[in-house]
């Protein structure tokens, strides 16, 4: 069976559970405490030398990191990834695009004020996030405005990974107010078959 | 003819230059200068929202950014990008590690270094940089001292896209002189046919 490490209250975890669930894959889940070292144990680092999580084994004992590359993967024959190369290029940049220009800003923050306590320490890198962060979500809403899903007609795992952080950024001190297009995209979202929440 | 917007010193720009003429792709070379803010005009806005190189447009007026997705849809059919799809799995797992986990430390730091001079106003987020940069260093050294390329036995866009910036990463700052077996596969990619240098 299908063996997901992960923590559920990350974003990045979360985006392989929620997968799973609408795919209606059979798996396992393992809970790995980052914050206690889980990641970085000999045991870990041997399935996963960059010592982060999500992580996914098989039976056969293959593992896979990367949240992204994961979804690719396992939506692999399934409607949420198809097989037209064009289609999946504009997937890609948005899998690409979430792991570069919305994830180091909108989890980060979110990281910052719900699981570090939003420490004085912190204030600056927390400051120096916000208008990347707002970009991103413009970035959003101007293609969310114009398409009902982030690669086109099509609900895709573009969607699942945008989803993961973008639900919960006022977490992160981001709000949703001007963003029509995205509030909408969530709900369309949550309304999805076989939907599961983060936590 | 395939067109790409880039600056021939950048990494990520420079990925695609490299993968064009490893398969001797047509294509119109088109400078953009990030520093004069010819990423965000109204212009460039209008075929990347985001307002990043590279992009690349297709004869048909087509866009696409993201680098890592561009190499992705680009090599598609070349032996660059295999079909097997547990092969492009672990390609797609370097190519997401190149943008979370090498990309904003490794090429951000020679940013600082080389393009803003070094100032002293940056010297904290330089010094932030080292040890995940060179925690992203290890985690390829220790792959390529069991494989002659990142995603196993052959050369892919996945050694493309992390050549990049690894071999400046020294104009960063970082030292390859612990890393024997980065440095060997850097020397086996530069002989690679139709190699082209950065800049």
């Amino acid at each position: 069976m299908l063996k997901i490490y992960g923590d559920v209250n990350s974003g990045n975890c979360y985006k392989i559970k929620l997968l799973a669930e609408q795919l209606q894959l059979d798996y396992q889940w393992l809970d790995v405490d980052i914050l206690a070292g889980e990641s970085h144990t000999a045991e870990f680092l041997s399935k996963n030398p960059n010592g982060k999580i999500p992580l996914v084994e098989f039976a056969d004992g293959r593992v896979l990191a990367e949240s992204n590359a994961i979804l690719c993967y396992l939506a692999e024959g399934s409607d949420l990834l198809p097989n037209d190369i064009w289609q999946r290029a504009q997937i890609l940049q948005w899998l690409f695009f979430e792991q570069y220009s919305h994830e180091p800003n909108i989890a980060t923050s979110r990281y910052i004020m719900r699981y570090l306590g939003n420490p004085a320490s912190h204030q600056q890198k927390l400051a120096e996030r916000r208008e990347p962060g707002y970009n991103a979500l413009k970035v959003m809403e101007k293609q969310l405005s114009q398409h009902e899903y982030l690669a086109g007609a099509e609900y895709s795992i573009a969607d699942i990974a945008l989803y993961a952080y973008t639900h919960v950024a006022e977490e992160g001190g981001f709000s949703l107010a001007r963003f029509p297009a995205i509030q909408q995209w969530l709900a369309r979202l949550a309304a999805q078959p076989n939907h599961v929440t983060i936590g």
